[in-house]
């Protein structure tokens, strides 16, 4: 992972652009990712994909010819989609083109002017306050393309049902390591993962895209499709930290989504954060719009607003952890894999139990205190295999653990005396 | 108010009688209440109008002719409803005709016999237990006269809809501040002050009737035009004095009625309470009973039964507080402000979030740190505006004030955003 | 109660067996079952009736001719449905027939193979510690019967109503008391009681069966009437501890079995355990399977698996109290009157309150401080008639107590103010 985090670090990537591009294929090593160009000037529902933008040099230099601020020393320099401009000015006129974050005077922000004409340089604090009156050189070697395009990255992993789980990632902002990079980075060791495993029950589509406009171009063409197919889905964000791990639930709250990841989380971590949905934040406010209303939730670790390096060039690789990336993965595949093997089930005797012990199911000397954990598991499967409660849902009633109910659940198939109900295809 | 407080204190009311006409004409000079006359004897449901009831004189002398009881000093030292009586007695014999509070010796009590022929004087335990051995002359100058009236006033504030509010008073109890002035004087001037406003959303609809029977004949005759039109209503009592607000909520517990009252508490009150419907107390009695089931709670401060002045002579001016009654007016206003104004939306966009930016709703420089609560206000207003959730559901999902709300609502409907499904009219 | 429990005391009962049919015939002098013989063999859903087992005589002596372990001393020396042996071993061999419970050293524990042909002692670990090498004689005077029987117990109380309330216990394991006894003397001593009032609402069906084979017999036989028939039912087990009370509800959980018991327990007991349905147990497994679902919970007191003592030699007379048994047969008898009297009612003036004055129902003298329970009582009652509340729900509601509400349900049926909406035929 630490590999790839040094190789995407540098590129500057925003909503369009060469860097957009090569951050796909960098990530095309890990994950089969079809990389798509959108026009420019597309429309999609009430947004237009903007020109594609390029920056080949930004700085200020002072009167001695000292480059003062530079986009080659860090991408958050320059305001991204800012507009090409070459010139001189003084300190006060050069101060209406400086952002800064008096609060946190050793940081660079990161800012956008995606829908407007202008240019600005992000700075720290500390160096907005020492500068001096002088006559100062502006330089930016910019470019709007309208018959450019947005890069935009699909990886699709086959299953036996062509129901869906969604998986997806944002590559747009500059050199940002848990609010960028830690997204993809992570989506793309998933699907490493499960392609390595036989053909799954669910097909998985992962989405590789730039946050808002990537994700209502993607719907304005596929919405439909995801409406009908999608059982759960995962917007994959702020995911590289080692803080504890935040789950945003959809809209709706009680999706297949919400259920398997909260169901993981209370199984496998002491201490984490729930919320309910809420309409700021990444593309689920796409996925979640009341006309789609997807089952789409987001697990993170410490999310977005919530830790003060965000949005920041303090967002970088000292705040991350690698290890603590390696354990988002598999966390996302203990939820995928709870996903694969939920099931609902009709029992077959369901007139009083059917008697175990002549399958072997029961042990032949009764009464012992405690019959062992699968009797229990058995027991509870049984008398919920009524089409209305999953093996979740059993989980949750019993307290007994998931792979232990998939385990019985199994044996009593074999054993014929349930059998699944195929909520899957249906 | 405490003007007209004065001038109605030293008022005989009961369920009929001059001293109800006389009450609603010193009210009318502060609400255009028109005045009605029920014949006695109307039946209405289960019961009959009673005869009108007068009363000129009534004391008790002893026998040096000293009055040691007289209506003059208190209109509670008279039994309401007590009948025509002259005559001498023991003090062994008019004990049976004297009642008294042993548990609060200082005070008078409230007491009436409405529906059973019998006459009596309440006076205070004290006295009672001071009274000697002597011959005593009692007189009372009361009339009953069945071809007289109910008198009930009625007062209406067109809106633009026919939907209606219900404010619902009571006037029927002599002498008593908080358990009766409070309420008509506190309704009458939120009539005035809702008089000054522009003509209203809702229509409202202002009752002062004798309690039980006034509002049992006014629901024979409009019962089926309420249970129509009201969308929410409130019964006015005990709304005087400095204590904290109770909310009691209707019988069906989740009306618009206790929705508003109870966000308005939320917001405005550090400490209140709030109980459910039962069916004791007021005139709610009538509104919630089954066949109607109205939208009808009532906003209190120190609700009937739960202070010990209630219904005894100390329930009197230095009791209540004129402050806190303006301050009930507020509290009623509020709560009409916020049902004037709670919408349900419908999101003409429904798909993906519209782009806040090209119509100047979204700041320009993107990933600020914190895009300020009206941004959020609208994205919650857009991700809600499903036509299931008005601007006070949106409000407690969102934690978002709902002024913020309303003028983001105002917002998104001159841009065309969102469009108002009219709950109100239907 | 003592009385028939020493008689019951030493019986060996199993499965089937004459210990069986002679317990059935001393509790017949309680209470008026009816014996029925369900041949060896007999098909039950996935079940078959076993053969009958009868055991005349089991013991080991040690070479020196001493009896060290006699089913004469404690019929939990034999396991349950051993088979027929004779013969001399080791102390290895002899120890792989043995059983005890390491943890409880003092203790013989109870175990059964009734579905696998073995043969096998328990007897208390220290005695086991205690055997030396020596040459044992085993006798086991065993014998199955193919076309024997297996013996159940029915008793019926006709009421009113052909719809039932179920009380079911078992009577299938020696020697033990709270685990055994205890269900079918309480249940006996409740048939008697019941016996001895005026013809019921309900009819009362108690049963006294052979755990899980018992009940799944009987199902095969009569699922179909009770699950059309049966309102409420309990199955009567560990009730005889002095121990708080547990109730463990019916599969759907909001039963009148469930609502009934709790509210009795909420309104007479300080302290005592309500548990969700789990589908191991007793024969609640069996009457909430998936097919039947019917509303059967338990009333008990300490749970079986929740005391040490349970299945073995320690739960025995010392373990129980004839006082708590007593207790438990009133407080089954206090669940059964409530539900005998709870109904739903109409009110026959649901607009508007009637007037309870005329009727003699409410206080001549108003507008005293306190009116007293019995008219809350009218209040509630006539608010909540209503035809969706029961008694049970309006005295949760109203917090007053349901004796108070039936006598004055009853006023009001007599004053034709309410009717009952007979909820329990249909």
């Amino acid at each position: 992972m630490e590999k790839y985090f040094d190789r995407l670090w540098p590129i500057n990537r925003s909503l369009t652009g060469n860097g957009n591009r090569e951050t796909l294929k960098i990530l095309s090593e890990i994950a089969d990712i079809k990389i798509s160009e959108i026009p420019s000037g597309t429309e999609c529902f009430d947004w237009t994909v903007p020109p594609e933008w390029n920056v080949k040099e930004a700085w200020i230099e002072d009167s001695k010819g000292r480059k003062i601020v530079d986009i080659r020393d860090n991408n958050l320099h320059l305001m991204s989609y800012s507009e090409k401009f070459s010139g001189k000015m003084k300190l006060d006129e050069l101060k209406k083109h400086l952002y800064s974050l008096p609060e946190q005077p050793d940081v660079i922000p990161y800012l956008t002017t995606y829908y407007k004409k202008r240019w600005g340089f992000c700075i720290s604090h500390n160096q907005l306050e020492s500068l001096k009156e002088d006559d100062y050189s502006i330089f930016i070697d910019s470019e709007f393309n309208s018959a450019g395009s947005m890069t935009i990255g699909e990886a699709l992993i086959k299953g036996n049902s062509d129901y869906e789980i969604l998986l997806s990632t944002y590559i747009c902002h500059p050199s940002m390591a848990n609010n960028e990079l830690s997204g993809p980075i992570t989506a793309s060791f998933i699907f490493n993962e499960l392609k390595k495993n036989q053909q799954p029950r669910f097909t998985y589509r992962f989405l590789f895209l730039p946050e808002t406009i990537g994700a209502i171009y993607y719907l304005s063409v596929n919405g439909n499709h995801l409406k009908e197919k999608i059982k759960a889905g995962y917007v994959i964000t702020c995911i590289g930290d080692p803080g504890k791990f935040t789950y945003k639930r959809s809209r709706r709250g009680n999706t297949l989504a919400d259920r398997a990841a909260e169901y993981v989380l209370t199984q496998t971590e002491k201490d984490y954060i729930t919320e309910d949905f809420f309409p700021t934040g990444s593309d689920e406010r796409q996925y979640c719009s009341p006309g789609f209303d997807l089952p789409v939730g987001s697990l993170m670790r410490t999310r977005y607003y919530n830790y003060k390096e965000y949005h920041t060039s303090a967002d970088n690789k000292s705040f991350i952890s690698f290890k603590a990336m390696e354990d988002s993965v598999k966390k996302y595949l203990k939820i995928i894999s709870v996903m694969e093997r939920n099931n609902y089930f009709i029992n077959k005797n369901p007139y009083c139990e059917p008697q175990l012990g002549k399958r072997g199911l029961y042990p032949t000397v009764g009464s012992v205190k405690d019959t062992g954990m699968i009797v229990d598991a058995y027991m509870w499967i049984l008398s919920y295999a009524d089409g209305k409660n999953d093996l979740l849902s059993i989980s949750e009633k019993s307290g007994i653990d998931f792979e232990r109910l998939f385990e019985a659940s199994n044996k009593l198939i074999e054993n014929d005396l349930i059998e699944i109900v195929d909520k899957v295809n249906s």
